[in-house]
């Protein structure tokens, strides 16, 4: 695969059209355009659309992939290892809004093939994150709750901010991981001076 | 608006077929014949395609816009309040699962007005729940997080469950309401023996 300036643009370009307007609404005369390279150019790398959906996919998921095994290595604890990928993860989406916002909604406009490598590389991501919190769980500092639901929550969470989160906006990049940190750490529940709510048996009507 | 039988069914096979196909994909022919319905019929409900998608839209949000309303009546204390909200929508989606995905993912192929309709409903459900989290907060049964990520978050992991729990699947619905529920609540990390290890200061790389 080419990795040059060209490219890069044209993969922003991309990114950005598809996550704006949508996969089938873009055409690849549109992305040469807002690339500034003709659309003979961008066939040179590229044989179809699809390809340029796909390589987008496959580029943010081993991003965030490749930035998870980076916290593994640095980072030994579990916690601050959960910490740390949510940081990682809410960084990439900060500096490429349009990649995750195009993973999340387009994927499945992908063929099965091109999608199922990349769905391979978000089940390594998935199983990267559920083993950071068994992890946690043998060692005592993470709560017995499952770790499939714990981990598709905080996935969840990270994936999806580009619904509602603006970098630009009130809350810095900064203060939003720290919120989400605690939130999903801690919960929205308050310590009663230390004590929590948890076991009190509250049950909702 | 009809609210007859077979109007129900052409609702429910549009979202079952926007859901699994996409909106842009599907054909009003399709939707015709999923719903044993002729063409000719089914236009007497609608204008066009669109009223589809937003006949799902707007009565998915309303129904979980008045299911809020209906648990603010029924419980007065702000964690049941907010556990009775989490319980209702996550019971929501697995009676009407395709609804949930719809509003979620092909909103924004609305048009510009009936978009805004919906968006109107979704905002005054998020200021439900944020307004739960604020008197929980006040009353000092939750923490001071920020209440407006605190609600995107309650939100995004409630609307995209559609994205990886499957209802016939290892977890039961009720077993993934408490899941939730403690999640967000109480959160991934232990109590130590009852003490959380929130406050502890461990950093991330």
């Amino acid at each position: 695969m080419p990795r040059e300036p060209r490219w890069d643009a044209v993969i922003g370009s991309a990114a950005a059209l598809f996550s704006e307007n949508g996969f089938a609404a873009t055409s690849v005369r549109e992305v040469a355009e807002r690339a500034r390279i003709t659309k003979a150019g961008l066939y040179y790398h590229i044989r179809e659309k699809e390809d340029l959906l796909f390589r987008i996919c496959d580029r943010s998921i081993a991003a965030v992939l490749e930035g998870g095994y980076d916290v593994l290595e640095k980072v030994a604890e579990p916690r601050a290892r959960l910490a740390g990928i949510v940081r990682m993860h809410v960084e990439y989406f900060v500096r490429h809004p349009h990649n995750l916002r195009v993973l999340t909604r387009e994927m499945g406009a992908l063929s099965p093939e091109p999608r199922a490598q990349v769905a391979r590389l978000e089940h390594e991501y998935l199983d990267l994150i559920r083993g950071v919190i068994r992890d946690g769980q043998a060692a005592g500092v993470f709560a017995p709750v499952d770790a499939t639901v714990a981990a598709f929550t905080v996935l969840t969470v990270m994936n999806n901010l580009f619904d509602w989160y603006d970098p630009k906006g009130r809350i810095k990049p900064d203060v939003l991981v720290g919120q989400i940190e605690a939130i999903l750490f801690d919960g929205i529940a308050a310590t009663a001076n230390g004590g929590r709510t948890k076991g009190k048996g509250r049950k909702t009507a």
